[in-house]
């Protein structure tokens, strides 16, 4: 397979984008990222999206994207895994360019989910979690990852301001981003005062419901020299794995394996291990997610996720900063999209260019999506040498 | 990329599969597969599925699917491009092995379409249109249809007749499959004087509504040599194109460019004509769809496709076999299951084992397959030489 780069990347500010529709979102996010790469045209094309039947009543959006973008006839195709679409999608055109069928890809993800009222957009993000034997007795998703927290709490001492912290953390770093829907901070104290959605988590442990899409062009690494504009971002590894849909089937549910498993899968196709990883971009849907990503992807011991963000171990200037973005959390999380914006994030900070937020000087970088409760996770492993 | 080759296939008796809940209908085709196959794991897994969200309230189903039929934590990923996910999901699982990613792959669609009530799946499947501009002003599915077929009557004169004819021929053949939902015989009056739904098409001009499901197996054709029980079918070529998702941004409605440009790709790929095709699956969600496809493909001149059924041209034993499966009208549509569908009628056909419906001594195949009104369109072309 060829050595593949990310040449450009793009994405708006993500909110409530009333006065967007679902194809202005994807098209304006992928117009920025081919700006951002300087190429002419794209071959194929690849777009993460949870639920766009759910949320906007529009399946079908590879042949309404690749329209309304103007590259019909290429080949363009929805992939969905959940929240992990994104980094799916990302997958995705990263085999198609290393496997040689095409060379200039984009990878999009796109959702809007504020047009839904009522629950519906509850309902529509509970299709994540196994129909028959989770949702349809009642429960979405800050009930499952209360009870995630709860056992991580009774497992390893996880206390309740070790979540609150990973909250208070990823709002600073949001500030300092653009993009981000909520770039204000928050305070401990306002994170667990805030109004309960389902004990232990306030409804400032939940990422928010949001609008958006990112995207990137990928292209083989070789001719990434020749045409870039900017530096480019060598893909070293990919791994995707699954784990059981409803957590009444694993074994313990305070422990991700499936992105202990997609981690496993591309320290080993980059030969490195946790520590060659610079910084790394998880998936936060809730404050306890975090903190199990990172005990999954090797960074804490299990059980000491919690102290990440209480030592200042994951801040900006730590030992592995975690979500210099801001995360899920105050970045916001449109869900086929977030995936994508992480690998906007990673390469943007590996190529220098995120202003008060930049990591420093560094070289490697990580991205962690997934869907559900981690049932489905796509881990990438990207370098600027 | 490597050669790859379909090892195994599988799929049930479609139908209204009450018994049945989306994971038993993909897991049971999944099994029959991998049994036709003779493997005993498989490394990755695509999943084409249109609207599980819609039709179920199910997203995510790579991991249920990996979760339940027992493979996790493999990579699985769901694919969606409308009635072409199973097409797509067959795609990707080719590229995924021709790249040298995976060796032993599944590529599976599955639909459950008869548990929602009212207009539910009427709904479900007009997100396959432009939902701003087509759905939202009312037309669904059999009105796109029953204007490109006002159309192609007014613009090159094909007839109510040469319509009814496509129904008769592919219902006869139906009776010989025993997947089949609906494997019963109709006769021309039937046809034009059933319900009306959408002039000039009735309800036997138009495809129905399916649970079920379908899988293949894929792997290098070296290993397929070695290892597999029934003769390797080989992959010669895989097309996708795109068109414009609405009806009213096409210069021709009776004409369908994707599926033309699909074609073009998979007969370039092969080094191939429409001669050299010995008979083929296409995607006759209503009648008119397969008179405009087999001239989009190159079987018949523009304006001609409505003379193949009536002159026996597409008949079994005629010049170009179409659809000796009883394709969508009479074997069902459960819309993300019916491309992978194709290929099992494809390999059973390359292998001889079609009994009465059997082509012949036949050596090279062709599926088409494509979503809403032929906004998207995945063709492969597979020989058993």
């Amino acid at each position: 397979m060829r050595d593949v780069a990310v040449i450009g990347v793009g994405m708006q500010k993500w909110g409530e984008l009333w006065e967007k529709s679902l194809r202005d979102i994807f098209t304006e996010s992928a117009l920025l990222a081919i700006e951002d790469a300087g190429v002419d045209h794209i071959e194929a094309m690849y777009i993460g999206s949870m639920s766009s039947g759910l949320f906007c009543g529009q399946e079908h959006i590879s042949s309404l994207m690749a329209d309304y973008l103007g590259v019909a006839p290429i080949p363009a195709l929805r992939v969905e895994t959940a929240c992990a679409s994104g980094g799916a999608a990302f997958r995705q055109a990263y085999y198609d360019v290393a496997s040689g069928a095409h060379d200039i890809v984009l990878a999009g993800g796109v959702e809007k989910m504020t047009d839904v009222s009522g629950g519906g957009a509850t309902f529509a993000l509970s299709t994540a979690a196994d129909a028959e034997y989770e949702v349809y007795h009642g429960v979405t998703f800050p009930g499952l990852y209360a009870m995630m927290a709860v056992a991580h709490m009774h497992e390893y001492g996880t206390t309740r301001d070790q979540l609150a912290h990973v909250s208070v953390k990823n709002h600073k770093n949001g500030t300092m981003n653009p993009h981000a829907q909520y770039p204000f901070e928050v305070t401990l104290d306002q994170v667990k005062n805030a109004v309960m959605v389902a004990d232990p988590l306030t409804i400032l442990d939940c990422s928010p419901i949001t609008d958006g899409g990112a995207a990137a062009i990928l292209c083989p690494l070789d001719m990434a020299k020749k045409i870039a504009k900017n530096v480019p971002i060598r893909i070293l590894a990919s791994g995707h794995a699954t784990d059981s849909i409803a957590l009444n089937d694993r074994k313990n549910i305070a422990w991700l394996s499936g992105v202990e498993n997609a981690g496993e899968q591309a320290y080993k196709q980059a030969g490195l291990t946790p520590k060659d990883i610079d910084f790394v971009e998880v998936h936060d849907c809730f404050t306890i997610a975090e903190i199990c990503v990172i005990e999954a992807l090797g960074f804490f011991e299990k059980g000491k996720g919690g102290t990440g963000a209480e030592s200042g171990e994951t801040h900006l200037g730590g030992r592995i900063p975690v979500n210099p973005s801001g995360g899920l959390k105050s970045k916001g999380h449109p869900v086929g999209a977030t995936g994508v914006a992480q690998i906007v994030e990673v390469t943007k900070q590996l190529r220098g260019e995120c202003g008060d937020r930049q990591c420093g000087d560094i070289k490697i970088g990580m991205t962690q999506n997934m869907g559900g409760t981690g049932g489905s996770c796509v881990v990438h492993i990207l370098t600027s040498e």
